[in-house]
């Protein structure tokens, strides 16, 4: 069998998606932040304020998902990501979730940005790289969770809790406004291959129009 | 002469290929397929499942293109990817098909999403890339065959048979709508630049415009 | 802590800068210059007529930032870039800009192009991106200042100098018509960083449309 | 100074052109064609047929300017490219022209492609980047020769020949219609930059609209 991210250790495989996803302009700046757990009560998460394509495996904390988020160990001076508490989020609704990916994509803000006011999803098309989601359907209508961007990420990260646990989305991923995707899976690869399935399909919903 | 895909051997070839096209957004996730003929009656075509960017030799089996495809070799675990009955249907047809390559692309997906209901190709804009596949004619009218997607890949691949069968297309290449394209050549290399002359067509094709 | 272009001697950061900027289509040609702080009253800033994508470091020329841009140091046949006027105008007005980065884009042509003639700004779109910049409000209106493009680059610098020293800029960063982005930063990493980060939000400025 | 494409012999500085056009989407498949002068009377040129993404030193021939292009020199089985003609009738015309590139791109497909029937020119955006080609003025308004593409290259040439020697192009360049875009320039790097600056000049053209 190939190689695959999850032979590696969870943070040499996030610095290399770290890497390549900044390559590929899903990651620019400081922008986007990469988790994965540690065990059923921690994760590894990117220290605040990291160039993702300069990313190293010094620069993770390791987070507890309950308590708060206390972080249990961080290189002197490293602060966890501002989003955090998504990733928190994320994990604790979802036990099989081993890693959590965000960015921010040309596409994603184009479809979000058209998205109507208040709207709380956003219609993908039905393409067949959703069963890169394990969404096997004819003709799927499939919804991408949509929440509204705010500068306070506690009140986001609680609105995803509310809105999730209700209803559990058919894809494991969301989106918020303006801002970026956060998908999660059950494996690193796994996440990162749904990652891209998602970019995928948002580049076509960006693009797609009448004739 | 230059050295060519078509002088490493067929698997390290394809390895080669699906590590391209998933860096080119063609091979995204698990999706896409690659094969090439062994021999006559058999031919080498990927594990299902598996991350193209990531691809090794060993993640081929050995298919038989009649008697039901069965599978000859193989890693434990693996399983043939789901679309091996097209590889199947096309190396039936066609006795100088050599390789085989499906991939998906935005570009694929935004032709093949305005084609009307029902519609059985799509008209490719009259460029000069469509020399790749062997057509020399002035303002030539090229039709991509097209095909509904529907989760019955046997069901694709029978009509795949039936219409090129009667139908040979003018290019070694056919559509499967918001899915992908598959591309067959007379050898790996031949393959592979069909398959990037297809897709640079389609870029044209989904951005053109009236003024 | 991860190892920044800010760990590496600026000329060095700034040849690695170019050819990846080069290499993302950012400063195709000998289009673009580069420069950084050497200290209060120098900067090194990029020979004229050089290709971005080969630059090495004895391409750098060192000038004054006042006195009329005195070069103090120079490759024989090296001339500065022709816009070095507009790099001495940023250090003279921001004396914390330690790094000044100045590409064309399709994006930004694409943008700046349809403004109304004798429009001073551009609206960016309030997305998230603009972090990069340090901005942490609620949906910000941000302007990016426009300037109109000359032969004259003297005229430019002189307008830019007058209309940002009246009314600095939200984001330390501005755009001629036609042409490109200027941006300048605290340190070498934070300019790439605020480069990349501005160009994102011109893609989706550029590619934004009504449903 | 900057290590420049001339300071390579030029078979070896087009093979690094080809390998890098090939990947950015300007030489798909087999498509374009690249040659310098050897002196003179001679040009090399790459043979028909080859893979540009695999190009080598030993793919290109020797060929005479006048006396209907004889070939000079040529690896067994090896045929100049089928666009050979349109080379000789560069270096024909322009004795300063010492490299001649030609390439098929997306964006210009797109651009030819919505000319009006019969129309002898692109009029390009008058923006920053064709200063690339020694244009310095303001706003100016640049044609780039546009001839209808047809099987019968050798009438293109003719073509050619007829319109530029009575009008020669403000640029170095000229396009053909559904095809692609032709650029010389007196150095091989020269030739290689303009090529990138025209490619960006088509992609603001192919993307520009009203607001």
């Amino acid at each position: 069998m190939a190689t695959t991210l999850n032979d590696l250790p969870v943070r040499a495989a996030l610095v290399e998606i770290a890497r390549e996803f900044h390559a590929r302009g899903w990651m620019r700046g400081t922008a986007g932040n990469l988790s994965a757990r540690a065990d059923a009560e921690h994760f590894w998460i990117t220290a605040s304020g990291m160039s993702k394509g300069r990313l190293e495996e010094g620069d993770f904390l390791l987070v507890r998902i309950q308590d708060g988020g206390v972080v249990e160990r961080a290189a002197p001076g490293n602060k966890p990501s501002a989003e955090t508490a998504i990733h928190r989020t994320v994990y604790s609704l979802f036990p099989d979730a081993h890693a959590c990916l965000h960015g921010h994509s040309v596409d994603g803000c184009l479809v979000s940005g058209r998205a109507k006011r208040g709207a709380k999803a956003l219609r993908l098309p039905a393409i067949e790289m959703l069963k890169g989601f394990d969404i096997w359907q004819q003709n799927p209508k499939v919804d991408l969770p949509l929440f509204e961007n705010t500068l306070d990420v506690a009140k986001i990260a609680a609105e995803i809790g509310k809105r999730l646990q209700k209803n559990p989305p058919a894809l494991s991923a969301l989106m918020i406004r303006g801002h970026g995707a956060t998908v999660w899976g059950r494996s690193v690869q796994e996440t990162y291959n749904r990652f891209e399935c998602l970019e995928f399909v948002l580049a076509v919903a960006a693009h797609a129009r009448a004739r």
